[in-house]
């Protein structure tokens, strides 16, 4: 059977290239990083090698990045780090409705400890108006976290303009860049950024290591306890293994992005295009030019994400419903409802990420596959056999 | 140059037979394990299959292993999360004066949020006298945690005593067993423990990636937030390859740990009678049989152990000077000076650790290249030219 994945939202694959790059740390240079001799030197070199082809992919400079163990980690440390450091100017802190769960129940900790948090609402495309960020803003406004890309439904923000907005009201400004660093251009001097997440596993790089971009200058609170690793930031014997291969991604990346948007564009525009003529009842979600080249999302009327999931795996085809950090709680994604769009139309999620691996043949096969799937589902569906018959009676 | 690597204290290579079992989950079998598709059941299942060999080690249930991203997580998760967990009952723990700095500092992050923390001494051999853990134990005492092995010194605590003492005063009690599980028999059972921190990179297993078992309904506070990962305990995309290897590693460790034991030992006893023949002024530190079977250390009198390291490494022989994650840190190990050494005595601190590559040729190179560094070493030092003064003082 043809098999066609098209879950690189969930995570991508490790390029050859990168894979050839970690093995020579698993079993030869298998130095502690810190430790006083000649294979601890050589890991710490690969350590700071791999820093600074981060801090390229991002427009930072090497010594802003410290090395974690996920973007998860990555948004935890960001969040209570930085508010708990400002925490004598001010305990409000802003997120939009839309944050991964990493920012928006870390926010909620926060709230457990003594802080008050506004969630900014989006538009039917998942869009962030500055000025409901501007609106949000107050007098004890410490942290501004808005994500730069949304990985459920594509859509980009513009966090230029909002975080100029934030850092005028003296606040702090982060952005969850998960889905677009290493994907879409993204420079922290330019987007005037304080500090950013970025994880591995999202642009060919190993599972298992993620980065924080901190400002020089900006104090933050550690987030684990422990040893002095990463300028006494973030301890635990560093995992050099997986921050050189997620150097090496990032060099790749950075190299490649242009060619990359552009075929993963085409691939998107294809497989949109012929959904929505081939399907009835289906909408796209998230923006529809401002999103993520390789992010084709969908609501699928009438019938469960989970039921089409599990036919276009029999299919060998790989989608997802959402985020996968929630997949398996079989709730309604909290970003489409914060879009509006009604509960039972939200159930129908449908989300194909396209990658390098993929092909315009890939997209002819998901075309063929999807109809009859659809087909099917609605046959058995009590909310189809409903809208038939009301639309029956409102000839 | 002879290359004598001596220490697996600070990190073990990764086996081969490790990376290979880790090797497919990098370029194809490389779902997230969250997905509802072939490549995620896959990775979930690859998940599932390591949770067991861990499990295993340690004479646990599979369902009781939640996988970290090291031991340094693991203590911190275990620490904060139980004691939070815990905090309506009473806000007292008890920590040895020896733990990791993992431990002390997060119990230190507890002190700032509120709680009591006690110290418990150890006596000149690093060890624990469990009658001082009973005078810790107070009403509001809700976690104990006393690590099982020290890396540093060697010693092995009377463990299975004193979780026995902590429990019966109505504490949980959490052992930091990163330098033991995989190293000596570890069984949660018989040792009456509640909660226990492990690493992979400590036992042929990678970097990147820990556990911390968990009694079955034992109630914590997840350290992390975000996604639903480990039973919604440790959110984050699982680092599958690593989890593998650690499954992998830990299955091995269990298979081979009597005739480990066995080689190490040998090792360790030789070097450590060679070295007290060999050199005026030298103490073995920690516990002269209840110690770790690779570990031989040492304070070397009137000189300092980065000096030593240097010389040592020039020869191609890697030592430490006591735990890596403070190693750069070059100040006196809290752990010698907690076992009363003096200061300037324990700046001398000089650790071999032992692995599965070495043999009596290597004790037998350090042996000959030891000497004479310590000798020219010592020429320079002006604590040792006083020391020779004040002997032919006192003649």
């Amino acid at each position: 059977m043809k098999k066609v994945y098209l879950d690189h939202v969930a995570t991508t694959p490790v390029l050859p290239e990168v894979l050839e790059a970690m093995l020579p740390y698993f079993k030869d240079a298998y130095g502690n990083a810190q430790s006083l001799h000649d294979w601890g030197d050589e890991s710490r070199e690969a350590i700071e090698d791999a820093r600074s082809r981060v801090a390229d992919l991002i427009g930072a400079q090497a010594e802003e990045i410290i090395f974690t163990s996920s973007g998860t980690e990555s948004n935890n440390f960001a969040i209570k780090g930085l508010a708990m450091a400002q925490q004598s100017k001010g305990k409000h802190i802003v997120v939009s409705a839309i944050e991964h769960f990493s920012v928006l129940h870390s926010a909620r900790t926060l709230e457990k400890w003594g802080f008050e948090m506004t969630q900014v609402p989006v538009d039917r495309y998942g869009m962030i108006n500055p000025d409901e960020v501007s609106r949000s803003l107050r007098k004890d406004t410490v942290l501004v976290s808005i994500m730069h890309g949304n990985s459920e439904v594509g859509t980009i923000q513009p966090i230029k303009e909002i975080a100029e907005l934030a850092k005028e009201a003296g606040a702090i400004f982060h952005t969850d860049a998960v889905a677009t660093a290493g994907t879409i251009p993204v420079d922290v001097r330019e987007l005037k950024l304080d500090a950013l997440s970025l994880a591995g596993n999202q642009f060919y790089g190993p599972k298992g290591v993620g980065a924080l971009w901190l400002k020089k200058g900006l104090r933050i609170i550690p987030f684990l306890d422990g040893g002095v690793q990463e300028g006494g930031k973030r301890p635990g014997t560093e995992n050099i293994p997986a921050i050189v291969g997620m150097g090496k991604a990032a060099e790749l990346a950075k190299a490649e992005m242009e060619s990359r948007i552009h075929r993963f564009s085409a691939l998107r525009d294809k497989l949109i295009a012929g959904l929505l003529s081939r399907l009835e009842h289906v909408i796209l979600t998230g923006h529809p030019t401002q999103r993520l080249p390789g992010n084709a999302s969908f609501c699928v009327e009438f019938i469960e994400g989970e039921a089409m999931l599990m036919l276009l795996n029999h299919q060998g085809i790989a989608a997802s419903s959402g985020s996968a950090c929630t997949s398996r709680a079989l709730k309604a994604s909290h970003v489409l409802i914060a879009m509006g769009i009604p509960h039972e139309v939200a159930q129908g999620s449908l989300l194909f990420s396209f990658g390098l691996e993929n092909t315009e043949e890939d997209v002819d096969y998901v075309l063929e596959a999807l109809p009859p799937i659809v087909d099917r589902l609605r046959q058995m569906s009590p909310l189809y056999a409903k809208f038939l018959k009301s639309q029956k009676g409102g000839e």
